[in-house]
């Protein structure tokens, strides 16, 4: 049981991000199918798992952003929202989290932003244990030194690179912004440090805000020592246009992809494949080109996964093979040795063993059985408009080709329904089922026809 | 009204592309769905729409290029071709397109090239008003400094900065080559400037040809001052090889997506997006990964395209979804709130607002009322072999999986049609109709043809 | 014929591959369709094809890859397999290669790689030649400078650019370990001097190995000169891991690009098309982005191949239009200006002159005539749970939408198959056929099922 003091997270979310151009608030953004601060709260609960200590979060907010409180209220039960009433600097945020907030002996404070998603659980602990074996160190500023260092905040650092002071940008000298170490704006301090120098912070004279930046200048007054660590920029740069949000996806991307192939994923070209947040490959799995994962996917050792295929919600057992062209939607289930082909569409259906529907397809809704095979076209007529039912197809059916079965129907085992059927009634174990209409054939009129719609095109 | 002096822009175009390894002149080799030649009219045109000043635009083209001079005409209809009846270098081409020419007092010429499709209107915008502001001045050449600096022409300046000459690649020394500053060959001229120095440009006794670069030599014996202005080398480099237009696509994409992501569009991968030279997306889109558009799309707020979709000629109106697998053709229109799911394909058809088609459908040649819904598998029987023929779908339909409507047809308000149906008369207002075969069932008979099927397979 | 001494080659493809993390021996892995041993089996026989000696060729394998030995002469029937009973190093593995072999004078021998797949021929040449052509040298190695130059055995070289031996990376000094030029296992021998030194090699106590790059050290003991040429990295590293498997694809893909785009094809986004190791593309083909090409096709002259297909196993004769999101199977053949569109799976079948399937289709094991029509929706119904059947549809047949053609069945020459029917027997030429369930309506029906079902749903 989680023992040594508690480390408190805050992570700062109240902001516009006007540089979206976007109607959504900056933080719901997603990347991986899941919002900027879903990232930031996984790497929270994931920081919780590992830790001995007991962590508290809270999440920052501007009064209006209901839906984010929502949203992140549902991920991580255990968040506590601070609303900021006025937009006034970091500072004042992070006052308002304390507001309510007590603390004991020894524990820290991390402050995250929601708009930095790709920050690591080893970052935090990393920072939090600088502060805890450090008894003077009352701040730790995560520096990083991006490609292009912008208007970022300057690091500067006497001569042995011990941190002295952050510089805005605004007002640094030349000299100081030739300096390519730079801050993220991820801070931690011991509790005591915070309280301590939070207060002080004065109001800019320019737009009337209050920097936690500051806090590195003040803390000194107070015999604490700042310290600071580098990450890697990819890590901690912020998300403030729709570029950079495409960056950062990029970014994560790249990651999970490398996991994926050392963990024993053939990839063609993994540059081309779109993971969820949440999904998970196993051993011996080959991805042609072009494959995308919305949420909630677990692809099992020695699937296959072909080319074009869109993927969401579906668990694919083991030596499956899915694609090309394959969509599976929520609640799909694709058994061991099952196929599903091109043109097909999966819904809320598990296809039992070596089950298959390899052409042309819609399936929503049913329960297909061990080696059951849909023909090509079928179409599972679920929606009548105002419900959804279900379809049974039992253990080694065989449905003709461009069937429709209106559900509610089921096919018993080792049943046959003929080409072209529509099925509105449940078949029999063993049966055949055929709706056909009778042929009618017309000697010669087709070369009539030909010969008269000729002659009205002419016409 | 445009009053200051004309500038005449002249387009060189007559080239063969040999390079290009390809039957079509090489201009009309695409980038984003339109024709090289045709990025560089519409900058062009783009220059006329912004200028102050009357823009005149004259294409020089070989005698046999006539498709090339109905491409131009078609899209310019203002534009004036010139045929260079030989070869004969750039100097030559720029004669041919002087030959019916006549001009007034302070005005300018600027040569351009077919095979240079990026340069912008901002450029040709620059160096006019240099020539304009400058009274000494009577050429200015537009240099770059590319990645690979080939066998361009280097522009040679003094310590001071200031051009003197441009040296051809063959004629360089090695320190001559050692310069980065390349020849784009975009090159503009006070009128009297070239009218002076173009006949005294001498015939090339290695090939016989006359180069337009010579101009810069002999401009200072009519006391004109020669002047260099730079670019970015990805605006001005040309296309000689599949190779370089590969490229020049590639630079092309890259600036309309980092434009789309600044205005508000979402993409999980910018980099699989492709747009065409019309491509209109508004604010808050959202697009995943692998969507190509083909010409004349506009895209309005709120839309959700997904993943491997292919667009041409369509509106889609705001908060409809398409996709993913969506493939919608010329004359589409997408109403507000409409749905297009997978495997659907959409021709020359308008959908309402709300109305859907989510799976596995052909729409084509069709109006589909507001809430009308197209069930999985529909077919629109549109083509009798000879003519096409329309289908209306009213409001509120419901038209059952795995129809075909045989058009000319029409599915009255809230009818609905029943699944399998095969429709060639019309349903009214409220009726349903539903044209199906009878069922025969024949129990026990699926066993039998197992094991009959089962004994040939062995046999 | 072939005259000169032989030369010998000997492929080392024994190890276990682990950090590939799968169940499958490493040089089975694939880039591009072929396992990697396969493409140095191609250089291989590619060098045969070029060289006036005789090449013979030598596999080494453990005992339990009887898979892998099968591939190798099932690829190149002349292999011979040797068998490493134990993995003892590479040296130890050279000698299992040997034990049968006999040489004559002035023959050579070339030490590749299993795992190095992008090996080209004129490297082989060219260590083949440096031995023939200079008596006294008895070993060639073959350097590189990779980008990361990781464990690699550096090549140690005098002032003068002579190389002396090769460093092994763990017993390598400081200033060893910075040299750049590394090893990257390939050597090429004199027979007589592999003859001499590979008995001399001892094992090293660390592991029990027998490194065959001890012989460098060797060689100048039996008055044998060592040298090194080098080769570009990109050809010559070998693959490790599925990440360096990825990087070795996208290499071999980078450059089958570039010589299709040289050859004259149009690839609007080149990094988005797959090439297999034996696609052939004619000139003036245009490729949109995304297509993928599994083994065997053959596309030709004017082909359009829209976005987002998947072909393999096809030939594509001249000015055929196949996709957006088309699927091409083995024994497909499309004929000139036919066409195949959307949503389209086509297998084992051919399609005449200017036959079409625009949408939504099966075509499997079928021959489909010149000028015939497939309606959208159409699916050949081949196989009856047992086995497959063949379709035939004749010259200018016209099959309407959403028919069923149950195999074994044919269509006669300009017949008309209405739309929606369900064919189990042949249509005559010229005739017309129709198979269609009479229709029924019922007058308002429509609404009293709206108000119904409209009840219920809110019960």
């Amino acid at each position: 049981m989680p023992q040594k003091p508690k480390t408190h997270l805050i992570i700062l979310a109240a902001g516009n991000g006007t540089r979206m151009a976007s109607e959504h608030p900056k933080v719901m953004h997603k990347i991986a199918s899941l919002p900027m601060l879903g990232h930031v709260l996984k790497a929270a609960q994931s920081l919780s798992d590992q830790s001995t200590s007991l962590i508290d979060t809270t999440l920052v907010l501007a009064p209006a952003m209901k839906k984010v409180a929502e949203f992140a209220q549902n991920y991580l039960p255990s968040v506590r929202i601070a609303y900021q009433t006025k937009q006034l600097g970091t500072a004042h945020a992070v006052s308002s989290a304390l507001q309510d907030m007590t603390f004991d002996d020894g524990e820290t404070v991390v402050v995250l932003f929601g708009d930095t998603p790709l920050i690591q659980a080893t970052t935090l602990s990393k920072v939090t244990a600088l502060l805890k074996n450090n008894a003077k160190t009352g701040v730790v500023v995560v520096g990083m030194t991006p490609q292009d260092p912008k208007a970022y905040g300057r690091l500067v650092c006497d001569n042995a690179g011990r941190f002295l002071k952050i510089i805005e940008f605004k007002h640094a000298s030349d000299a100081e912004k030739s300096i390519s170490f730079c801050n993220s704006g991820v801070m931690a301090f011991k509790a005591d440090c915070l309280q301590k120098v939070l207060p002080k912070i004065k109001e800019q004279s320019l737009n009337g805000e209050y920097y936690l930046t500051d806090a590195i200048e003040l803390a000194p007054s107070y015999h604490f020592e700042v310290h600071a660590i580098e990450v890697p920029a990819e890590e901690v740069e912020g998300v403030n246009t729709r570029v950079e949000l495409a960056q950062a996806e990029k970014r994560y991307q790249t990651r999970r992809r490398q996991e994926a192939l050392m963990l024993g994923c053939t990839m063609i070209a993994p540059e081309t494949v779109y993971f969820a947040h949440d999904t998970v490959i196993d051993s011996d799995v080959m991805i042609e080109p072009n494959v995308f994962f919305g949420p909630q996917v677990h692809v099992k050792s020695h699937v296959t996964l072909k080319a074009f295929s869109h993927i969401e919600g579906a668990v694919l057992e083991e030596n499956a093979t899915v694609g090309p062209f394959a969509r599976l939607r929520p609640g799909t289930i694709i058994g061991e040795n099952a196929r599903i082909g091109n043109f097909v569409e999966v819904k809320n259906t598990t296809f039992a063993e070596g089950a298959k529907a390899n052409h042309l397809s819609y399936v929503g809704d049913a329960t297909v059985g061990a080696k059951a095979n849909i023909g090509a076209g079928t179409i599972m007529c679920n929606y009548d408009g105002y419900q959804k039912h279900k379809t049974t197809i039992e253990e080694g059916a065989f449905i003709g080709s461009n069937s429709c079965l209106v559900a509610p129907v089921s096919v018993g085992k080792n049943a046959i329904v003929g080409a072209g059927s529509i099925l509105t009634k449940n078949v029999a174990k063993d049966a055949l089922a055929v709706a056909r209409a009778p042929r009618k054939t017309f000697e010669g009129k087709a070369k009539k026809m030909h010969d008269l719609k000729s002659k009205e095109k002419v016409a």
